[in-house]
């Protein structure tokens, strides 16, 4: 396992991709199957059962070879015809990536925005659908990893079921962190990816369909290919993917989930909800801010007082090997991201923060 | 490395992927940088040096967290606006793929179609440009993985620089072991993975435009998000990608790459060609027929004599842990395809053909 190339000079406290533990790395290096063969079906059949488990679904879950965006565009590519109406969502930068995924892909977009740090008012929804008779699919984001907010995505599925509307959810930085309950909370449409709470590298992502959903995708006019959710299922029915699968990256996934639901995915959350409140008693023992309102479990993001850049702060726990993240565009040294998705020992996480705590104390003129 | 939990059964002679080297598959394993940070922006960069290297271009690479089929939508969906009219070169499944994405892409597709297992006679295409003013872009496949054949590329790039059309390459089954030369063939667009003569797992694709190509990915009108180049040449200038890639497998790509360019591209394809003739000759001593007119030195499809089902061999040679490839579709049981795109050793190749030559004789009814 030290016989790498590449040897990073910092352990990742960023809100994804995480710090992959060894076990889940080892297996990245296992020799390829065929993924035409049915020793392929077999990894690929136990990875879609490990997801239904994590998602709370009973619905077939679909594995791409691609980011978390590209499981975005595959919902939108598939559910959005031209000219449909739709409602996002927006409290920050995933937000209005739905938003400008919509817009590309030739809908009327109603956007439904709150400021940075804010969680949506499920009310807020409520009336822009039932003032819109004509929309019909809402774009929304479980965890918002530009602010560090989780929205109420429960609150969400009761009023898009009550009122016949499409629930469309990004829980790419929120799934197995935050709670989330496919089945049962009325999501129709959820997408998840494989560096966030699952701490896998990055090149996976994945989908999920309620029957509703699969309704509209089938009369869905829109160009797609790649991202044919037709096909997937197509060829999952034989075990397969329609295009050649990132094999090794499936190694991984097939680990981390049977891990994770050895442990039970109720008992993952709580974990993240633990590390999550340690890390947030600690920031507040400083005196600083959380900036989002309703903070999810599986980053935390700190308002810089005024005075201290954030950039500077994360260049110099980056130096003492820990990296976490900037704050995005105009929140760019206003913000600290600390990312606390992956399966991290409370120990490491304790030396993350003294770092932070001494540079804080530094930039902010106090003694340490 | 022997601790992963899959353990194939069988070596890969399919033709992608292929049974890859250890020292990739170590690489796989390394721990994560940031994708934002300048640690994968140095990775990055020398990986598109590489790339640059094994196409002979000068013109930038882009490498996609995607299969080959994304990197063959990427050309479409950047090059082909509605309505456009293309030239689709078929002799394959792989051109039948540019013509079903062209379609599907809203294109006027015009095919110049020959039967499976020939190579398409430069002149027809010559012919069909000349005769069709309107078509813009010209579709084709270095090798057609479907069939093991070789089409004379560089006599199509004269084709279309002298005809002013832009020349497409699905070069995924042939980079590294049939020879191209990107730029001094007049090659505008190119399309590559890393599962096939690189040796690395899939998962990365890559593709690289001249600047005429450029020209009009500036005028296409067609909806595209994780494919579009727009941004992935935005993210290129600094280092990055536009959405999260795959890290692990830039690793490998890396390892690949510099152990290709050390060895020199023209002396990797010498090794093919050795290979290849190799794989031949043993072949035409047991009295069969090569399937293709004009193999390419990437793989090896044989045709079975009537009464001998290739399916059955094939699942045969599984058994004893040599994985051939069945033919596709109408092809299935009547030809037998043997990759050798990956740095394989001839002993190895050696052991896996008196595997295939026992079974064939077996089945022909003739004494091994």
């Amino acid at each position: 396992m030290n016989k790498t190339t590449v040897k990073p000079k910092y352990k990742l406290f960023t809100p994804g991709p995480v710090q992959v533990p060894a076990y889940i790395l080892r297996e990245l290096s296992a020799k390829l199957v065929y993924h035409r063969e049915e020793a392929f079906g077999d990894i690929y059949a136990s990875v879609r059962k490990g997801l239904q488990k994590l998602l709370m679904t009973k619905n077939e879950v679909y594995v791409l070879t691609a980011s978390g965006t590209g499981a975005m565009e595959t919902a939108v590519a598939n559910l959005v015809s031209p000219q449909d109406k739709v409602l996002a969502v927006i409290a920050g930068k995933f937000g209005e990536r739905w938003r400008e995924l919509c817009i590309r892909f030739g809908a009327y977009v109603d956007s439904l925005t709150r400021p940075y740090g804010e969680s949506v008012p499920p009310i807020e929804i409520e009336r822009r659908l039932l003032a819109t008779d004509t929309i019909k699919c809402v774009f929304t984001t479980l965890t918002e990893t530009s602010t560090g907010a989780l929205n109420d995505v429960k609150a969400f599925g009761e009023i898009c079921h009550r009122l016949n509307r499409i629930l469309v959810v990004d829980a790419v930085a929120g799934i197995g962190a935050d709670e989330l309950r496919t089945d049962a909370w009325n999501v129709d449409v959820v997408v998840g990816g494989s560096q966030k709470a699952l701490a896998v590298p990055p090149g996976l992502s994945f989908i999920s369909l309620s029957e509703r959903a699969w309704e509209m995708v089938a009369e869905t006019k829109r160009t797609r290919y790649y991202f044919d959710l037709r096909a997937y299922r197509r060829f999952a029915a034989k075990g397969q993917t329609p295009w050649t699968p990132a094999i090794s990256l499936y190694y991984g996934l097939d680990a981390a989930l049977k891990q994770i639901t050895k442990t039970g995915v109720v008992k993952y959350w709580k974990s993240h909800e633990q590390m999550a409140e340690f890390v947030r008693s600690s920031i507040r023992r400083l005196g600083l801010e959380l900036f989002p309102e309703k903070p999810s479990n599986a980053l935390t993001v700190i308002r810089m007082p005024a005075g201290v850049d954030g950039s500077k702060l994360v260049e110099a726990c980056k130096k003492e090997g820990f990296l976490f993240a900037n704050g995005q565009a105009n929140l760019r040294g206003k913000i600290v991201r600390i990312g606390h998705m992956g399966p991290i020992s409370k120990a490491l996480m304790r030396r993350a923060l003294l770092c932070f705590r001494k540079h804080f104390l530094k930039a902010a003129g106090r003694a340490s």
